[in-house]
């Protein structure tokens, strides 16, 4: 039987919760005073069932049954966990609890999601102040893995360990915050970017799209794989965190902020930060830091590439100037000798391309071809705009020959024949190397489509002729070494 | 011809210069009196070396020729560029400008890597003010694409447009800064979080560990795509900026940091803001601006799940979980009828498999296709220990024909069948499917190789055994349609 949960206010973040643990197969029921509650929850769901799922590389259970609750006690009665996530005032939320201990389990977990209250002003006047804990989430509650666990001196271990286990169970990261404060963690960086950004508009020196450009263009992309002391850690080098501080630390007296209720800076801060971050980090040398770093930004950076935002759209922009750069071809009457195979990929293999045997795994390789396959498109006229007004070409057989391997970094170059184009069809060739060190053979046909009816339908007159043109220019090349071979055929 | 750019003081940011003008084709020389800057910048080179070319989907330029100099006019002689790196002390900058500008052309663009000084400080007392220009870059230069172009009063225009195109044509993204202030914008955040974080672990609320989770599980992700304010644009929802502003303004008289020093909230401020976020993000719904954002952050936490790094490592984690729990084979002996295909694939189809076509693209039919070899690998016994042993399986070849397409979310599965398996050749059938539609087949064969020698070697006892096992179950089923073919022959 599945498990259950309550959702206690709606919203945006009781909507994420909900999500969270329906999309993971419990059942959720929700109470919610608002008429416009199911509404709100429902939007919220629709984002998650189009996100969430994408996380998983496997599959996700059956969703749980959810069901809306005018009696908070018939929501509340057999869950295992309760989130509240209602309006943050304390009197409101000491009623809630009250309302709540009167149907619930002893033994169920109240998590709240307040960011502003302490566990131990929540747990004031309450029955059992045991069973309530602040699980502080972050929007979108049903993608970021973050929760902050705050317990006060009333909640045993047993249910802190027991909260953390449920909440990773829903694959999100526990984070137990060992001492109740105002904020908890989180919020309280938040909060003084938030106070030195008011200040920054305020004082005219930036505006709201500079200060977000001056975030998400550096510093932001750094911290979500490192987090402030280990990106530190890495930019002190061999020397060490003492020597970083060394460097920074008077900085704390400078005006680099308009906050300035600053720590003193002693000798005996600067040991516990360098102690903390040695054990956080010490088992790796700063060089392994360096490339764990690279490599987490450039896949990063290449999966905003392929959303075409913030920093990827920058590298998508220095594409476009590289490749005209190196005269890549883009045009049928830009081809210089339309007799020989075509060039319609030139790059170097990238990190996210590689597999656990330390090479370009094989799916790459077909990514690679398949870029060369839309170049070629391209090439004959079957670009972007021509693309928008509704005919393309869908890939409807591939058979790719592995001769070689290529290893991080290695430039390779996709060369391509068009063996054939006739109606709707399209017979392509193309052959991957490294050098001159043929690494891998693919054959494709590709049949033209009405994007509208997704059915087989005639390409344009001008895509025709292209292809003719190439095609015909072509004729006179050996038939490739492969070609037509089926899958184990002796060589 | 190549340009030219000059390096003025070696070290992590002046490495990380010299290596993104010399692999986008300048010719870089190096003026750094220190005897280590040669080995020093070799290290970052070697790092960007790696690291760089990966960004780009299309062929970087030839590397620029680099050179070191201990003679500084002969380093900046016809450089267009000139970066200054030295340490952060004002005389000796003003000492460093006094020499470049004896040597350099009155047209080249001095460019400082300074944190701490504003323009007009270190333009005091220059032969040439105009040409000495802040550009500030974060770490590693090599890879993150913000960099602060500050100008003072006494730059005209033209440099500074000239400046920011230049770090254009190198990848960099130019944020114009338009009042000088210290620390520019960026640092100040970092600056302010920092004396955050040392107030933390010294008054011992959380370590840099927990410090560094709090950051990179939650807010360090989303800020890599949207800054402060449109992060909180969206989760203001269509209220707007000003109702997430009347919710959270009162909170800068609370004690949520320790950094007090805090703006008057007046409505002007609000107002000022508002209109700033309509300006920036007015164009989009909140809707759109949730899903880009889902999207966003789904294909980066994806990349990381590459790396097994953060947040990516959290949701490794939970997709073994889920993995188990959905009952998925992962030994010969827990196969329930071995006489049918074995399902090695269970998954959501996620945004970042997606294309133009606004469907699954074709090298992602081939990824899952190749788990569902690793899953068959790791099935028979091939799997991480083994790979660890230096056994392994290469694939050889791969025919996909491509039946039907596949949509955002759409849950695919994938069922394999051993054909065939003998010696170091395993011939492997699979089939996808969404529900019982079939969406796709690949036929593959396989070659167990050392992973020492990376050639062809005999596959262990055990994982012979247990292909025959399956081989021999599922030689009853008929012939797959399809087997054999070649790309083209008739259907």
């Amino acid at each position: 039987m599945a498990r259950k949960a309550a959702i206690i206010g709606g919203g945006v973040i009781g909507g994420g919760w909900a999500a969270r643990f329906l999309l993971n197969g419990w059942d959720v029921k929700v109470f919610d005073p608002d008429p416009e509650a199911e509404r709100k929850i429902g939007e919220v769901l629709a984002n998650a069932r189009r996100a969430m799922p994408g996380l998983s590389d496997t599959s996700m259970p059956e969703e749980g049954a959810l069901s809306f609750h005018s009696d908070m006690a018939e929501a509340v009665a057999g869950a295992e966990w309760i989130q509240e996530s209602v309006p943050e005032r304390l009197d409101l939320k000491h009623k809630v609890y009250a309302g709540l201990q009167a149907g619930c389990d002893a033994g169920a977990i109240i998590g709240s999601s307040t960011s502003g209250f302490k566990p131990s002003e929540l747990q004031e006047g309450a029955a059992r102040p045991e069973q309530i804990v602040v699980t502080h989430p972050f929007n979108p509650v049903y993608l970021m893995p973050l929760v902050e666990v705050v317990p006060s001196a009333a909640n045993g271990a047993e249910i802190v360990a027991r909260a953390k286990e449920i909440l990773e169970s829903v694959g999100m990261f526990p984070l137990h915050v060992r001492k109740e404060i105002d904020a908890h963690i989180a919020d309280r960086f938040l909060e003084a970017v938030w106070r030195e950004a008011l200040w920054l508009v305020k004082d005219g020196v930036a505006t709201t799209e500079e200060i977000d450009e001056a975030i998400r263009m550096g510093f932001g992309i750094r911290w979500a794989q490192m987090g402030l002391f280990d990106t530190y850690r890495v930019a002190g080098g061999e020397a060490g965190m003492r020597h970083f501080m060394a460097q920074f630390g008077p900085a704390l007296e400078w005006p680099w902020t308009k906050l300035m209720d600053v720590p003193e800076f002693t000798d005996e801060l600067v040991d516990l930060i360098a102690e903390q971050s040695d054990a956080q980090s010490g088992h790796m040398t700063i060089r392994e830091m360096e490339r764990i770093r690279d490599d987490n930004l450039v896949s990063m950076m290449r999966a905003l590439k392929a959303q075409d935002w913030a920093s990827g759209a920058v590298l998508n922009k220095q594409d476009r100037r590289l490749s005209d750069a190196a005269g890549m071809v883009r045009r049928a009457e830009d081809i210089a000798d339309a007799s020989q195979p075509i060039v319609t990929q030139a790059r170097a293999v990238p990190v996210d391309w590689l597999d656990y045997n330390g090479h370009m795994t094989e799916s790459r390789y077909l990514h690679a071809f398949a870029d060369a396959s839309d170049r070629l498109m391209e090439i004959v006229g079957c670009d972007q705009d021509y693309i928008a007004s509704g005919g393309s070409f869908f890939t409807a057989e591939t058979h790719i020959r592995h001769i070689d391997e290529a290893k991080l970094g290695e430039r390779i170059e996709v060369r391509t024949r068009v063996l054939m184009a006739e109606g709707k069809k399209m017979h392509l060739w193309h052959e991957m190397y490294a050098g001159e060190r043929l690494l891998a053979t693919a054959e494709h046909i590709l049949i033209h489509v009405s994007l509208e009816t997704r059915r087989p339908a005639p390409f344009s007159p001008e895509i025709a002729a292209n292809l003719a043109m190439i095609a015909e220019a072509q004729a006179d090349l050996p038939a490739p070494e492969g070609v037509g071979r089926y899958v184990g055929a002796p060589r």
